[in-house]
């Protein structure tokens, strides 16, 4: 984990949001043949492109989020280059990885030693599927923290998610909840779980409407946003309803990180004749501070 | 992966159920904490009692599932313990892979790559909370096979689940699915989704009235249902609704399977005094006898 127990993740994220003026993720999801010349389309060459990427794009980055498929689609030894890339992200520097689990609660249990300890990642992606049991495990611990899927930015999102769930009253008939979409439920249930601090949203910047009025649900939990760069999600909705709903002092950036994986990435591959490793860290570089210009910290 | 292509799973996993009388699923899933005496709280005593539970269980066990959180707990070593276990299964014998994943398009095509190819295994668990689309990477290889997440056998499974969706009309005003529970909803959907045998749905045991009602709303889709053994699930609804509805002589078993794993693996601890392996082995291998005549391949 990247600091010492005792802060919490939303601290260490925006002492590095103020560090670095942004709210970019960086997301390191290398894919074997989509790699530049000179890099063989296997598990050494996804490491050690990734290892480029994120050494000439980490200054420009408030957080990193590995998905883990990429590294897993390779075994034993795609999780080992996971555990090596790890290493190499500095201690401020927060980690998220990306993997969209939850499960039965003993499991659930084995799960975030897996992504906490093991992995020593310092937050999670989770999904809400399961139920509030599922997901305790991963949010009692008060210096990590968990994203729970709530409107995703991929086009079959709404097959489920948009679904509209009846109203739920108390036992004594008092209405706590309206007739609304699934997405709406989930971020409503998600602001009462946990101690506080430790649990937060994915919110696709593709659906900027329901980002608005996820916002307006659970006014204090921090987002991770992907969608924008590759999938075509729209920065400014992001910027205007992403932070939480503070003074802007206590969490510069407002809790708020907003992801680029392929935006940044696919710079390596702009100059494919003869490029060489400096010029693709320099493309890199250059990628990531313009993404970290368009995602600044407001005021 | 088990057998040649040409296969379907379905076919893999009735000639299994069908060699071995029964619809018996082998969980493994091994922690560390509840291993037996002479067995080191680690990767090497987790790798070597899941294989001893393996060897001793197997002949009445229709498939094996994994957990892979229990392999994750240990970051790559974890994943290559899996991969020496996964080696040891013989080629009869379906391998089912509990993940519970899914992600967007791209990322999901890559988390296929890592359950289906590099880890080598038949069969995964998914969670519907991303779409279809999320999903389709799973199912359109006609020899592997997908289990979605339908009703859970968790004690908060119905916090999400259980909540009560809207009526669904085509656009000329038919109504194509009634106001009913999510779990209902996705069942409803999931029985259009693939080529045709390769999806089915997870429905735990512990919920036998659910169960009965998803036969009802996916007569063809296959069960793996989780929850009898520690979890108090009972068997004569699973046996009774399991199975889906053909003449028998299609698939023995009816595509039914039906984990244990604790069940089977607390029986190595029994006699925790002075126990010695082949005495381990025994009284597990009578723990999955047992089992397996509990869950028999019905005429």
């Amino acid at each position: 984990v990247s600091e010492a127990a005792g802060t919490t993740y939303l601290d260490r994220l925006a002492a590095r949001s103020a560090a670095t003026g942004t709210v970019l993720c960086l997301g390191l999801d290398p894919v074997p043949t989509a790699l530049p010349k000179g890099f063989s389309p296997d598990v050494h060459g996804i490491e050690r492109f990734a290892e480029q990427v994120l050494e000439a794009a980490l200054p420009y980055a408030a957080a990193v989020k590995p998905n883990l498929s990429f590294y897993e689609a390779f075994g034993s030894a795609g999780v080992a280059a996971f555990e090596r890339l790890r290493a190499h992200i500095p201690a401020d520097v927060p980690v998220i990885a990306d993997g969209k689990r939850a499960d039965i609660d003993t499991t659930s249990a084995r799960q975030s030693v897996a992504y906490y300890d093991a992995l020593g990642v310092d937050a999670v992606t989770i999904n809400p599927y399961l139920g509030q049991e599922a997901v305790l495990t991963y949010i009692e611990r008060p210096d990590r923290f968990a994203y729970v899927l709530c409107r995703t930015s991929n086009p079959g999102a709404a097959d489920f998610q948009a679904l509209r769930v009846a109203t739920h009253e108390r036992e004594d008939g008092i209405l706590t909840a309206p007739s609304e979409p699934l997405w709406a439920r989930v971020a409503r249930e998600v602001a009462g779980w946990g101690p506080g601090g430790t649990v937060g949203l994915v919110v696709g910047a593709t659906a900027p409407a329901e980002l608005r009025a996820v916002r307006t649900i659970a006014p204090k939990l921090p987002f991770l946003v992907p969608g924008v760069g590759a999938q075509g999600g729209s920065i400014d909705p992001v910027l205007a309803y992403g932070p939480v709903e503070t003074d802007g002092s206590q969490w510069p950036g407002g809790g708020l990180v907003v992801n680029v994986s392929r935006g940044i990435a696919s710079a390596a591959l702009e100059d494919a004749a003869g490029s060489v490793s400096g010029d693709l860290q320099e493309r890199v570089a250059a990628a990531a501070r313009s993404w970290s210009e368009r995602l600044p910290v407001l005021p």
